[in-house]
């Protein structure tokens, strides 16, 4: 009966609705705050919470098996000396969410929803479309193929970008990581879906807003790391970029006295993309530990030295 | 060779793009105001422009045989009395912007855009979402079928109306016009996209509003005829519609000083939702010409009857 302990201000939830879900010899114990009431749970084999409270407690645990995030990214824990577990993500669980995003700025701007929301006259002047498009995402993995889907269903040529330029079904095209700005050569959008890892470190930045189409609209709904925020400044204050939308920034919550929000053509979405669902990243745990108490391989499981 | 007559605005904008074409025995001129110049023109066997200008020379050509609206909406030619000829509206090319517009509002709405667009600090209150939503769609032609495709990819449950209740492909389930509340019942979104019809007056009352699940959203991109209006203002003012939007209204342009204008739930876009694009309504034109010139059966035929 591997001891199970649920870290974190979701842990009551999760484990209620895990213990509906009988689970074969399941024994979970919750805590909401790593600092208190610890010692209780000296012989932990399974941790499953938020990966920097999983950090905090992952040296108090000799006997530890397998860690199951509760998030999508990882680093924290990667970067961690200890390594003799095995740690697992949550994927495929965003996609559903990250296509909502993406379209639904990309069809906000063009057809210039928040200026007619705020309209109080006829404004017959016909709005921009999609139609005849190019977009490129970064990061071909289950969020960027949900987004290349719907974008699909409107008709955008897709473009992607990963780290060994492997093709992948929904992209007419894909380059690697290295070549960052003949995949951004005449595209109309960007949107960066990447992990966070040196290979993907400052990879948006004024190579690739130069190689976009002029007025093209860049969306970050990854990690904060790859955008060099200098140069989305300039690229959008001289107008080579239209519009851009940041869901992530290297320092969150952004001050209100920051600069960025002053800037007209920038939307900052306040990491709000894709936010976990507890009923989504539950089944995934479920599953996971459904496997490990029969032995088999778990799902997404992290290559330390890849980073995701 | 048949003499073909251009009516309206973009009328030299169509011939030039005609002229390119290479179509066989083509013998095309302009009119851009029906009141100049008509005398010149007495043996028109085909027209093409925008039906209330067609409706207004109408009577003038007696060996007419085919008209072609560059409109999607004919009504106005048929309830004129003459009916000695062929008239083919244009279909097939609204669809690709109409889907835009449906998943951008809805989108939009329930991801906060219009908000977040106008943020400047951080917001970190979670959005609702279309996961597990239903949308009802009022029409199910090219149109309808394009926005149901389009829903589909982002896991809607799609429902339509039409004339009969037949099955149509990428909707889980058909009602008959005479059916409305109960197509309406428990849908979340509800999309208007009727042609203008003795069917469909009236058709989005109160009691559609109150079938449809507490907090819907309802968008009519199609003909203004089938709401009634006081029906929607009760039901945004009781919040059991969450919010409208409204492409086309009985009185276009809507004055400034309409009433409409101040809900705050209610957004207005000025008939933009799918215009015409001349690239589109002239490759319909050139499809059916070279039809008239073999002989063939012309695409979209207007049924006088029916009224579409």
């Amino acid at each position: 009966m591997p001891k199970v302990l649920i870290l974190g201000d979701e842990s009551e939830q999760y484990s209620e609705l895990l213990d509906a879900m009988q689970l074969p010899e399941w024994d979970c114990r919750c805590l909401k705050n790593p600092d208190s009431g610890a010692e209780s749970f000296s012989d932990v084999e399974v941790l499953f919470g938020p990966p920097e409270l999983l950090l905090e407690v992952l040296p108090r645990y000799t006997s530890l098996k397998w860690v199951q995030s509760s998030w999508a990214g990882v680093t924290p824990l990667v970067q961690a000396p200890r390594k003799n577990f095995i740690l697992t993500g949550v994927k495929g669980i965003f996609g559903e969410l990250m296509r909502e995003y993406v379209l639904g700025w990309l069809l906000a701007l063009e057809r210039n929803i928040p200026l007619r929301a705020q309209a109080n006259s006829w404004q017959p002047a016909l709005d921009s479309s999609l139609l005849g498009k190019s977009l490129g995402i970064m990061g071909t993995g289950s969020i960027g193929c949900a987004v290349a889907q719907a974008a699909n269903s409107f008709g955008l040529k897709v473009r992607g970008l990963n780290s060994d330029s492997r093709p992948v079904e929904g992209f007419d095209a894909c380059f690697d990581t290295r070549s960052a700005e003949r995949f951004a050569e005449g595209l109309d959008y960007l949107v960066a879906l990447l992990p966070a890892t040196g290979a993907t470190n400052g990879i948006v930045n004024t190579g690739v807003f130069e190689s976009l189409n002029p007025g093209a609209i860049f969306i970050n709904a990854g990690r904060a790391n790859c955008v060099v925020l200098d140069d989305l400044k300039t690229s959008l204050n001289h107008g080579k970029l239209r519009a851009a939308v940041l869901d992530v920034l290297e320092r969150e919550p952004l001050p209100d006295d920051d600069p960025l929000w002053a800037l007209d053509n920038l939307y900052i979405t306040s990491h709000t993309a894709a936010p976990t669902r507890a009923s989504a990243v539950v089944s995934v745990f479920a599953e996971n530990y459904r496997r490990f108490v029969a032995g088999d391989p778990l799902l997404y499981q992290v290559d330390f030295e890849r980073g995701y």
